[in-house]
């Protein structure tokens, strides 16, 4: 493994530094990896924390700012934080409006989740929860509760943000994020796994013809390996099975993301998005939003999430609400 | 090699398309791989034109917009444009005001852009040419002829929008735009080669456990291969470089970019940019501006560049004013 990196066991210490270093008008980094809105305190609204492993960067410390995210409690690299400092996050994020605390379905981020909204309740602090289940690969619709979280987090924490900034109150927010949530699919798609930074295991092994769609985002085994196949046909195997689970019909309305991993290229995702888009036009689906970067990465693995949901007026106003960010901007 | 393309012949052109239906607000393609600026119509002002190879997204493209970029005319991969769509990318472009082109110090590039300019000028049409030479590791400060253009074009580009936009006339836009140029350093490090997409060629080979600073942005020999250091060893190594090439003393003020190759991580600079700051606090010398992240890209080439430029107040208002393109964007 050749990494730019120190002693393996300061390095999410010292990413986090550096990020903060390098947006000090954005954000502040308190103790126990908590990255915090700079404009926090004087903010009198919903506010929006969420928590998750480090080594996916930029999410979520590159969310964090205004009109997204207003804390993110980061773990090790690739693992949860313990419940006690989501708890410590929830309460400093709290400006008496409430606070929407947004988990990606994992287990470990699940059950410090879960701990922390019954800690924070029992201290009178006003906590919902949405979570984010948007792997359609690993179980059907009606078990969300197995679905993985992906990708689909990312816009979900603007669309909660723009909420939250526009002066909805904590169940409001909550209905409009969880609505949201509840219209999003996600795949992903691999052909080159990363090496972990720390402990150096390889966490996806595949051949030099093969792909794997339905991967989870540490490499997990999906939907099986097969054959690698062109851009065009990649996305429309992935297109097909996303607009199947969400029941897309004619005439409706989608935001498209496409995320890279890590080493695959921005070159890729525009083919890929080109296939998209013609695929969409013939059937009469319309692409009112889209993402296409590096948004939830897995160090240098080479592939890409592609994630749809279904838009209305009002999620598309609050997509296009300002914000910013270090790594998300709208003006 | 696995990459997400179909036939190599039309790689450019679907990438191209993809891109400009991702972002329809922004951008319009013109016949001959131009991407063009949707408000140029409406300008009132000098324009900035730019060429250069595709390959290396999001760069020029992904700026094209307001405040930066009005028209980037893109080559085949890694080949820059020849004269004619240069110059016709120049008449497009002119408002009555002038034409900034901005080359990339490499032959092919500069034979197009000079020639271009011969022409426009026979046309009639007030164009000036900056020329992006930032590489310290292929000749001295003095023989800046030499040097090949890198990363610093994306601040140049930055850079120069802004004085457009504020309404400079061309030799004053020229003029900012020199200045900024003439404070540039860049240097590579390269610690895994990319495979062109079309020939499917190794552009550089590396051993296991060995790195190499002053690599050009295509793979070039530079520096000469040196053994894999830590992340902190290298920062001081490229940075201490950068600082005697501008001969940068205490109480200075610089701009600090760190541009990921390919499949190197965001957490990997952010760890870079940490030592960076603690080397510069020693010397009293302070970090004004930055970029952290992808903007200049080889494919999946591992390693980043880093470029300082010296700043001054009139700079820092041009580097901090507003601009929107789907790469960068400051509100």
């Amino acid at each position: 493994m050749k990494k730019f990196i120190n002693d393996p066991a300061h390095l999410v210490d010292e990413l986090l530094e550096g990020y903060v270093l390098a947006n000090p008008d954005l954000v502040r980094l308190e103790d126990d990896h908590i990255v915090v809105n700079r404009k926090l305190d004087t903010a009198h609204r919903v506010t929006i924390v969420t928590l998750g492993g480090a080594g996916h960067e930029p999410c979520a410390c590159g969310y964090v700012g205004n009109g997204m995210v207003d804390a993110f409690v980061v773990g090790e690299i690739f693992v949860a934080p313990n419940t006690s400092p989501v708890v410590k996050a929830i309460r400093m994020a709290d400006r008496g409006q409430g606070v929407l605390l947004v988990v990606l379905n994992h287990a470990a981020d699940m059950l410090s989740g879960h701990q922390a909204v019954q800690e924070c309740r029992a201290l009178g602090i006003d906590v919902n929860m949405v979570i984010v289940q948007d792997d359609i690969s690993n179980a059907p619709r009606n078990h969300a509760e197995d679905r993985r979280g992906l990708v689909g987090c990312v816009p979900l924490y603007k669309i909660a943000g723009a909420a939250a900034a526009a002066g909805k109150d904590l169940s409001e927010v909550t209905n409009i994020a969880q609505r949201f949530a509840d219209q999003m699919a996600t795949l992903v798609v691999g052909i080159y796994g990363a090496v972990h930074p720390v402990t150096q295991n390889l966490l996806a092994e595949f051949t030099d013809d093969d792909m794997e769609i339905g991967m989870g985002q540490h490499g997990e085994e999906g939907g099986g390996h097969q054959k690698m196949r062109s851009a065009d046909e990649t996305a429309v195997l992935m297109l097909g099975a996303l607009l199947r689970d969400l029941h897309v019909q004619t005439g409706e309305k989608l935001l498209l993301v496409l995320d890279g991993l890590g080493a695959t290229t921005l070159m890729e995702l525009f083919i890929v998005y080109r296939k998209c888009i013609s695929y969409l036009n013939e059937k009469n689906i319309t692409i009112t939003a889209n993402m296409i970067g590096e948004l939830l990465t897995v160090q240098e693995a080479a592939g890409f999430q592609m994630m749809i949901a279904r838009m209305d007026d009002e999620l598309l106003q609050y997509w296009n609400a300002p914000c910013c960010t270090a790594y998300y901007t709208k003006s």
